[in-house]
């Protein structure tokens, strides 16, 4: 696979074409942002950790049932996807109370939710990934009914899947965000999967292992994805040898 | 109809029981406020014209098949109206960009929307009416899937209704907020529809009728609500007699 030219420089990831128009490459920063790109900082290795996690990660949802964007990994920050037309709508699943929502909502951090939660956010730094219904993604053409319905459904399975994974782990899967692109008439997960990209507490201690490190200046953050990766890599990647 | 015991003061009427567990006066005060309170004034006769207002648009509505609280005037600031359990769940319908939504979204302030949208918001000052999804109410248990899909018809019946009955006194209906509450097992529209809930612009000159008049300083607010007023009697009473 040929990597040609940059596409597009994301805050946190870079995506190239190749020399297939069906395929593109992921290439995973060090860059950390928070607030919309307001802080910004660049934490050595983290690229190559949440390069690592997200490729165990849509491997295990692919052998779950999930259609996800991955195809392989190419090298420590790079991975090959299929290219896809990216819906602007982020699919938040919510199985705890915290951050945005416990602020919104004045539901204390850490009360378990009766039900996972889908929220969706309309994907705009501008204007701050302001929240949205259903009802704004049909009117703004985002998404048709069906999409959008097949988002969720597909967000709610990959939760369930996530609290397992994790779950095995000892960690506790707190809430997520997801991405989702349209490839050949297919809606496919895309972009990453990552303390970057979810909430992680430790289950016995509690301690955060995600990106609120950073944005709470709590330090040890690539500290910390390191060691949801090695408790991945243990649980994990011994079985399947 | 015998008027007992204060049992609600909010930021712009009172809530009194009568001798009937099933009926309540609903008392409109002089006391107009934005900004979940914040901002304050006392302006002369607004509390006798928004009254008169909900009562001919809930006597309009009521002839049109919608279910409302409304049962009749008592006297130039009083209305009887059923005794509901009020749903805390603000139903918003647009049908042009404007406030909240425009700097939400990045619209400019008047373009018409594709199709009415309608919005939810969790009735609570102090979290400032956050805006809420369907999912929120039903995991808060605000109100069932059931009641809600029946207040999100009821809501853009009411848009159609509204946009026809303020065209025909050269008005354009920009959007609207209702209040639903649970009585004797049915969901009735209750609260007021008038220009403190309505944003209503003057078709031909786009001059501002409603309450952001108040919310921007504008002057001319309770002349502005009862120039609405004039031209709705001017158009629907003397039709009527
Ligand atoms: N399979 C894919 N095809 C095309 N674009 C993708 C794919 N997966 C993710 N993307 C997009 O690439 C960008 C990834 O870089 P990132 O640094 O996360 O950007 P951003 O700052 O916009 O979130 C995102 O805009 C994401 O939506
Ligand atoms: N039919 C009804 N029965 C009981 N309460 C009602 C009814 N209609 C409206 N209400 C409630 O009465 C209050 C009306 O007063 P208002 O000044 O608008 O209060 P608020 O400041 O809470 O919006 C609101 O809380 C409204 O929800
Ligand atoms: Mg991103
Ligand atoms: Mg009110």
């Amino acid at each position: 696979m040929e990597k040609r030219e940059k596409l597009y420089e994301g805050k946190a990831k870079i995506i190239y074409t190749t020399d297939s128009d069906n395929l593109v490459i992921q290439y995973f920063k060090d860059d950390t942002t928070a607030f919309d790109g307001a802080k910004k900082e660049v934490l050595e290795d983290k690229g190559v950790i949440n390069c690592s996690i997200s490729t165990i990660i849509f491997e295990y949802l692919e052998k779950h049932g999930i259609k996800t964007h991955f195809v392989e990994r190419l090298s420590p920050r790079e991975m090959l996807v299929k290219k896809c037309e990216i819906i602007p709508v982020e699919v938040v699943v919510r199985n705890v109370a915290a951050g945005s929502f416990s602020r919104r909502y004045g539901v204390k951090e850490g009360t378990p939710l009766k039900e996972p939660l889908v929220e969706y956010f309309y994907k705009n730094d501008e204007l701050h990934d302001p929240m949205v219904c259903p009802n704004h993604v049909y009117m703004f053409g985002w998404a048709t009914r069906e999409e959008l319905g097949f988002m969720t459904k597909t967000a709610l399975e990959v939760s369930e899947l996530l609290k397992k994974f994790f779950d095995e782990i000892d960690i506790q899967l707190v809430d997520f965000k997801l991405e989702f692109g349209r490839h050949n008439g297919e809606i496919l997960l895309a972009d990453e999967i990552t303390p970057d990209a979810c909430r992680l507490w430790d289950k016995s201690s509690g301690e955060v292992l995600d990106k609120d490190r950073f944005r709470k200046d709590m330090g040890k953050v690539v500290e910390s994805y390191k060691e949801v990766y090695r408790r991945i890599v243990e649980r994990y990647e011994k079985v399947e040898e």
